[in-house]
């Protein structure tokens, strides 16, 4: 059928086609069938809406996605069709009753979702056939490949390394160990998640000093300047099928282990990385136990070995957060405050150095047991800030970006004691109660750690926000759930 | 935030609301978060579109889903504010890691989906995690209970019987028994599904002839004047939090056995059913093989006797279609024929007058071992024929509303035998590539039943079709895959 296009000047975050009532009861079309909508050699699937009086019989009205896809102007014509169900949609139903999928199949349902052939429903039965039917590793290995061949790839030269942390505990390591890498001559493209279940991700605190987004010919001047880059990864296209994914299991902040495995290991093999170090903090309160964290770390092992990685783990126990900010604001102070060589912030310097010496020591940039002191020269010599500050300029920022807070409220200790547990999830909670991460500049600040003695009358956290609303909110979860412990 | 509202001349079959991308980033508001817009003491809650030039920074663009439940009028203003994410997100997060729902959490989540709080994604998280985990008989119990409390119910007087199909056998049994127990004088208001996984739901197949959408009181006008409808169930909000499920289900054909356990049951007491009579067909080729079909009888039973319902099964083993035609005109073409006494259409009226007669004897209107002699007597006497044109006529329909169809292609044996196999499943999926449910009068037509002699050059099979494409995409399906085996 031919149409003619009404360019609507908005994204719906999803293709959207909107037709007549008309011609949707001439069609046998319904709202929320799918229509595969063409122009020339370029095809989109988009979602049916449909019109009273908006479009005429013979119109049909596109979202942003569609018009820039398809390359459309208005004026245009495009043929619509009824699109079938894809065929993925039955490999989602196998893997639901707990059957295994092959290369091709995970690979068809990897593509459609990356060319939107799946609406978000029918990726949430896929999330969450792979958390309830688990995979095995030579389907999550399959997985990878899949999301790797459905995205770009950087096409990097150089000894890349990248690292990634599972994540679940508030303080950024990742910047400076980029800088530390980097300035001893290793090439780390670092991608990075905004918050999916914490107050902050990477990007969101990179986000409070510089630019996060960049197309991928823009990353690669970045890198070409710099050897490195601390950007989000999201909008650069290496893995939009996974993008999808973790945007579909963010609604239930779900992350089964082959998604995890699957999502991480592609997107370094889409940088190109040859060396890939893992961050897998354990213990109370965090996503994983010693014992998971063990067997995670094991089929990491496995996964990059078919892969031809070398790939290792770094299991740490963690039981609060590493730097004294919580908030991406408050966490990137905290980053800078090491850098700099103000302060060591709590366990930033030390667990910042520690991976960075596993990635020299991997890569033969140090020997064997001398990466530590090669890292601490580096971070103390300042060769790691001055590296830090040309990453932020090649990415059109500047450290004096970062934005005050407008409310604060101070936690003052009732009695003499020992700080004797900090809940990590109920201090993200709080800070998510406060803003993070919409409100960068939102958060938490904790002056004391595990087992720090408290005096009675002494201030033990700070409370920041950006509305009085968000910083009441805060105060009763506080006051309600006490994240912190004193005994 | 106080907006002002733009109607959108259109449904998105989803509460959806606009707004500039200046608002949005002034507000930390993303594409596809949720917001809460009251006016007055009336709220709803809608997903997030952003849009470029379309609206203004002081506006909001609601679809009519807003403007109806709000009752707004272009000009008026609202308040939206950022909706949190429903707690019954963790309930569903709870239900998918195989924990067990209280009678509260379900009622939560019921209500949730109900008031459109919760997305199609996260719907269809909840179904595969029923579909995974099962539920048991409490669980269902009270999520019968929570579907039922989130809808409307009918409040009629008399003796109300009602009867179900679990379905997957094309064939209309339901006109035909509705006919005959009003006719006796039970009040059976039927609602009926449309097609989920068959070529015509019984809705489709009445939608042939008459009206199938009404409001609740123009529904209970029809039953005042007939004791019966035969409705479709979609347009009464009798249960839209199952409504809502169904569609998601759709989307993958699933149907978890305490979803359709919860499903049936909860619109049986909405219209206030006192006796139900469930069929399930099992055989070859349909939803359950005889044991499954015993242990969902057995639930059923179970289930109604925590309603107080008096509840029986009908299971019968069947491996063929039940009439000659599939498809909703050619289906309900067999109904005419049984009623009007042209021909008994192979199974249907024997089936159709077992039904009955079971219900007949179940509400005391016929004596045991009574029950098929007065069915028969109201068939013969054409005393059903005549309530089902009162039915129609209420219905602001008519017998002469059939439409032919456009175009249809014969398919003849090619030697003698006899008809070994009718794979159902096979049939089912041809007559939906000739185009069932959308056309109405596509479908097949059936010549020969099981164990019937075929004579070379006989015709075995009709096929109709609205469409060129169509009918030749169902010729290439029915020989490559053959749904007929004689031998």
């Amino acid at each position: 059928m031919r149409l003619k296009i009404k360019v609507l000047k908005f994204s719906a975050g999803r293709p959207v086609a909107i037709i007549s009532e008309a011609l949707a009861e001439k069609a046998s079309i319904h709202v929320d069938n799918r229509v595969l909508i063409k122009k020339n050699s370029k095809s989109i699937v988009a979602v049916v809406d449909v019109a009273k009086e908006f479009v005429g019989k013979d119109e049909i009205a596109v979202s942003s996605e569609i018009v820039n896809q398809l390359s459309l102007a208005e004026e245009d014509y495009v043929i619509m069709e009824l699109a079938p169900k894809p065929e993925s949609v039955w490999l989602i139903q196998k893997k639901l009753r707990c059957g295994k999928l092959n290369e091709k199949e995970l690979a068809m349902i990897m593509d459609d979702i990356a060319n939107h052939a799946l609406t978000e429903a029918e990726i949430a039965y896929f999330v969450a056939s792979v958390y309830n039917c688990k995979m095995n590793l030579s389907e999550v290995h399959d997985m990878t490949l899949a999301i790797l061949k459905s995205g770009m790839r950087l096409g990097l030269k150089g000894t890349i390394v990248d690292k990634h942390s599972i994540g679940g505990i508030p303080g950024r390591i990742t910047p400076v160990l980029v800088s530390i890498c980097a300035a001893a001559g290793l090439t780390i493209p670092k991608t990075s998640s905004r918050s999916i279940t914490t107050p902050a991700g990477t990007a969101d605190a990179m986000e409070t000093i510089c630019k996060v987004e960049f197309t991928l010919s823009e990353l690669k001047e970045i890198i070409r300047k710099t050897n490195a880059c601390l950007v989000w990864g999201g909008a650069l296209n290496l893995a939009p099928a996974d993008d999808k994914i973790i945007q579909v299991e963010k609604l239930l902040n779900l992350d089964p282990e082959a998604q995890l495995l699957a999502s991480i290991l592609a997107k370094k093999l889409a940088v190109g990385a040859k060396y890939v170090l893992i961050d897998i903090p354990f213990g109370k309160n965090t996503k994983v136990d010693k014992k998971a964290a063990e067997i995670l770390a094991n089929n990491f092992k496995k996964l990059g070995k078919s892969f031809n990685l070398k790939l290792d783990c770094f299991l740490e126990k963690t039981e609060e957060p590493l730097g004294n900010g919580i908030g991406p604001v408050l966490e990137m102070k905290d980053v800078i405050k090491v850098l700099s060589r103000e302060s060591p912030c709590y366990k930033i310097e030390q667990k910042s150095l520690a991976l960075s010496a596993k990635l020299l020591e991997m890569t033969g940039k140090a020997k064997k047991g001398k990466g530590i002191s090669l890292a601490t020269d580096i971070l103390n010599s300042g060769r790691a800030f001055e590296k830090f500050k040309q990453i932020i300029q090649a990415q059109q920022g500047s450290l004096d970006n970062m934005k005050e807070t407008r409310l604060k409220h101070d936690i003052i200790a009732e009695k003499n004691g020992k700080i004797k547990e900090i809940n990590v999830k109920k201090i993200n909670t709080l800070a998510r109660f406060l803003g993070c991460p919409v409100d960068k500049s939102a958060g938490v600040y904790l002056y004391k750690h595990l087992n720090e003695a408290v005096k009675k009358g002494e201030k033990i956290l700070t409370l920041y926000s950006e509305s009085e609303a968000e910083l009441e909110e805060g105060l009763k979860f506080y006051n309600k759930f006490q994240p912190l412990l004193i005994r």
